[in-house]
C-alpha cells in the first residue's frame, strides 16, 4: 500500500539540531504525512509533503469542540543502521479505540503502519544516534470541518509529524517526586480517560502546576468517584512493588492502556515476577509504606520508558520509596526495554518492527 | 481602547446568504478579530482583518493537548437599526473563568467587549433581520505554541468570528425529546464541567448519537459520581417546574454557569415565581411525574434561548411533560427574553448593550 503514498520532497531542508540538546518535541523534521477524510470520499489522498503550517478555517471544529486524538511512538537507529519501531501495531490499535470514543472515522491500521514506515524512511537522516535519543513519531487527527454546530465533524485530517528527541535522563535515571492530587480529577468512568484525546491533557495542567508548587514534578491521579484508588501518574501508567508482587491499576475505562505498561506486564510474567492488575488505594499504599513492604514505584510511558518514583506526597503524609533510589526491578525493566527498542539485545517477543530500506527515490 | 484596534478592510466581500436558510454556524462574515499572546509581550496586536484561514504549525499545542476555550453570544438589530448585545459582560467574565481553569492567561474584560463591539460595527450589514435571526458571536482562544511537551503553552491566539444564524424554531417553538444518559459522563467534580472548554463538547458526542438512536434530540446528563442527580441537557442548562416551584441544578463545579440560566432566575424572581437552585435527582423528577406535579421542563442556552422538553426517556421509563406542549412559564420566559434581546420591550435589567455607531472609517 506504500505506493499509494505520494511524496513531494522538501527543497529547503533544515539544518539538523545538536543531538546533545534536543529536549522533547521542540524540533521537527523536513516532511510530514497528511491524509484527509470527507464523508463522500472516506480517508483519501495520503501524501508526504514538506513540513509546513496547516491552514484551517477559524471555524474548524477542532478549535471549538475538541475532536482530536493522537498517538506517540519512537523510531530507533541500531548500530547496524537498521531503523526499528516498537510495537506500532499497539499504538494504531489504540488510535482506533480513541477514534471510536471521539466519533472520528477509523483508519486501516496496517496502512497507518505503512505510512509511518514510509515517512520515517524519508526522514532516516533525522534519527539521532546519541545514547538515549530517538525519533519521536506523533500521529494525530483533527476535525477540520468549518462549522459551529455541536455534532461530530464530517471532515478530518490525519497527520504524522516527527521530532528528534533527547535522552529523557541526560544525567542518568533519577527518581521523581510525586504529588497525590486531591482536588482535580483527570477522568471518570463514562468519560474519555482510556482514549488518547487532547482534552485529557489540558484538563490536567492545573494539577501539574499545583504539583510543581509542592516541589513535585508529576501528579498522581486518583479515581474521580471516591478519590481513593490510584489511576495514573502525570501522563504515565504507574506500578508498585509490594512484598515481592508488582501491582498496577487495572484498566477500568478511565486509565490509558499504555504500550509500555503492557510490555512491562509481559516482561515480568516472562521473568516469573508476580504481577497483578487490580484496584489499589492510597490507604493500601500508605500501609505498605508504613509496614516496610513498599519496595519500588515507577511510572511508565513512551517518553521516559520507566520513571522511578522516589517520593509521594499525599495530603500531609510522605511516602519515601526505596530510600529515593531506583529499584532493582525498575532498573532491569528500563535496561531491557530500551535495549530491545534500540536493537542491542534480542527481541524474543516480536515487538520491534524494521522500517526497511527506502524504496521510493 | 477601541482605537488600539487596527482594521484591515476585506476588499473581496462575500455575497450575504439567504436569511431564510441560515441554519447555525455555517456562514461567516468578511472580517475577524485577532490578538496574540506571548510570554514576553502579553496580549498584543489587536486587529480586525479579512476572514481567512489560520496558519498554525502542525505541532501547535491546541491540536495535541486541547488548551482551548470559547464563548457564544448574539447581536440583534432592532427596528430602529440599533444593534444590541445581550449581557456581554457575563460572557467575558466566564471566558476568564474558563481561562483560569485551562491555564490560559486572562484578558481584560472591558477591552474584550470593545473588541466585540468594534467587529460587530464593521460587520453591521451582516446582521440578519428576519424574525428569530441574529448574528452569532464566537470569541475563542487556542494554544498556538509549536511544542509537544505536556505543559501550559506560552503562545495563544484570541479570535472572534461572526456567523449570521437562523431562527432556532423556523416552524414555531416545539418541545424536544430527551434521552437520560446512563453510560457516558459529561463532567465530574474536580474536572472542567464549569469551563467552556472544547473538551467538554467532544466527549459528549457519543451520547448525542446514542440519544438520536433512541429518537431523542438531546441528552440529559447526570452527575458523574452517583448517576442520579441532574446536571445539564445537551449543551444547555435545565429547569423543571414542580408544584409551582421552578427548580434548576445548583452550580456545583461540573455545570456551566449559563447566561440565559442566570437571566431566567432573575426574571422569575422579578415575577415572584418561586425559583430554587438545588440538587435534583431523577427519582424526584419521576416521582413528581407520577404524582402529577411535574408541570414544565425546559433547557436554556444562547442558541435556543428556551427549549421546552416534551418527554424524557429514563432507562425503561417515559416522562411526558405537559402533554408534550410548551408550558405557560416556558413561553413567557422565551417571549420576554427574546423581546428584550431584540429591543421590542423595555430592558429594565440593564442587560442589553448598544454597540453604537461605527467610528472607524
Amino acid at each position: 500500500m506504500g505506493s499509494q503514498i505520494s511524496i513531494e520532497r522538501n527543497q529547503n531542508p533544515k539544518p539538523k539540531p545538536d543531538q546533545s540538546h534536543l529536549g522533547f518535541g521542540k524540533y521537527f523534521t523536513d516532511h510530514m504525512f497528511l491524509m484527509d477524510y470527507t464523508k463522500e470520499e472516506g480517508w483519501h489522498e495520503p501524501r508526504i509533503v514538506p513540513y509546513a503550517p496547516l491552514m484551517l478555517d477559524p471555524s474548524a471544529m477542532v478549535f471549538h469542540y475538541g475532536q482530536a486524538v493522537f498517538e506517540g511512538l519512537k523510531a530507533y537507529k541500531t548500530k547496524n543502521d537498521d531503523i526499528l519501531l516498537f510495537r506500532p501495531d499497539k499504538n494504531m490499535e489504540r488510535l482506533n479505540i480513541s477514534n471510536e470514543r471521539m466519533n472520528i472515522p477509523p483508519i486501516d491500521e496496517a496502512f497507518l503502519i505503512e505510512a509511518i514506515k514510509e515517512l520515517v524512511r524519508v526522514e532516516r537522516d533525522w534519527i539521532p544516534v546519541a545514547e538515549g535519543t530517538s525519533l519521536y513519531i506523533r500521529p494525530f487527527i483533527i476535525a477540520t470541518e468549518p462549522c459551529l454546530g455541536v455534532r461530530a465533524a464530517e471532515q478530518y485530517t490525519f497527520i504524522i509529524i516527527l521530532s528528534p528527541v533527547g535522552a529523557y535522563y541526560p544525567e542518568g535515571i533519577k527518581p521523581i517526586k510525586i504529588h497525590v492530587e486531591n482536588k482535580y480529577v483527570r477522568a471518570v468512568r463514562g468519560g474519555t480517560g482510556f482514549a488518547k484525546t487532547s482534552s485529557n491533557y489540558a484538563s490536567g495542567l492545573k494539577a501539574q502546576i499545583d504539583a510543581a508548587e509542592h516541589g513535585c514534578s508529576q501528579v498522581l491521579w486518583l479515581d474521580g468517584i471516591e478519590k481513593q484508588y490510584i489511576e495514573e501518574v502525570g501522563s504515565m501508567n504507574v506500578f508498585f512493588k509490594i512484598a515481592g508482587e508488582v501491582v498496577t491499576p487495572a484498566l477500568n475505562g478511565s486509565i490509558l492502556n499504555g504500550v509500555t505498561r503492557d510490555s512491562i506486564i509481559r516482561l515480568l510474567e516472562e521473568w516469573d515476577v508476580p504481577v497483578t492488575e487490580r484496584k489499589i488505594s492510597m490507604e493500601e499504599l500508605y500501609l505498605a509504606y508504613t509496614n516496610g513492604t513498599l519496595e519500588e514505584a515507577f511510572g511508565t510511558g513512551t517518553a521516559a520508558v520507566i520513571s522511578p518514583i522516589g517520593e509521594l506526597q499525599w495530603t500531609d503524609k510522605r511516602i519515601v520509596v526505596n530510600k529515593g533510589e531506583i529499584g532493582v526491578i525498575s532498573k532491569k525493566l528500563y535496561d531491557t526495554i530500551t535495549r530491545i527498542q534500540s536493537g542491542q539485545i534480542e527481541d524474543t517477543f516480536g515487538w520491534t518492527v524494521d522500517v526497511g530500506a527506502i524504496h521510493v527515490p
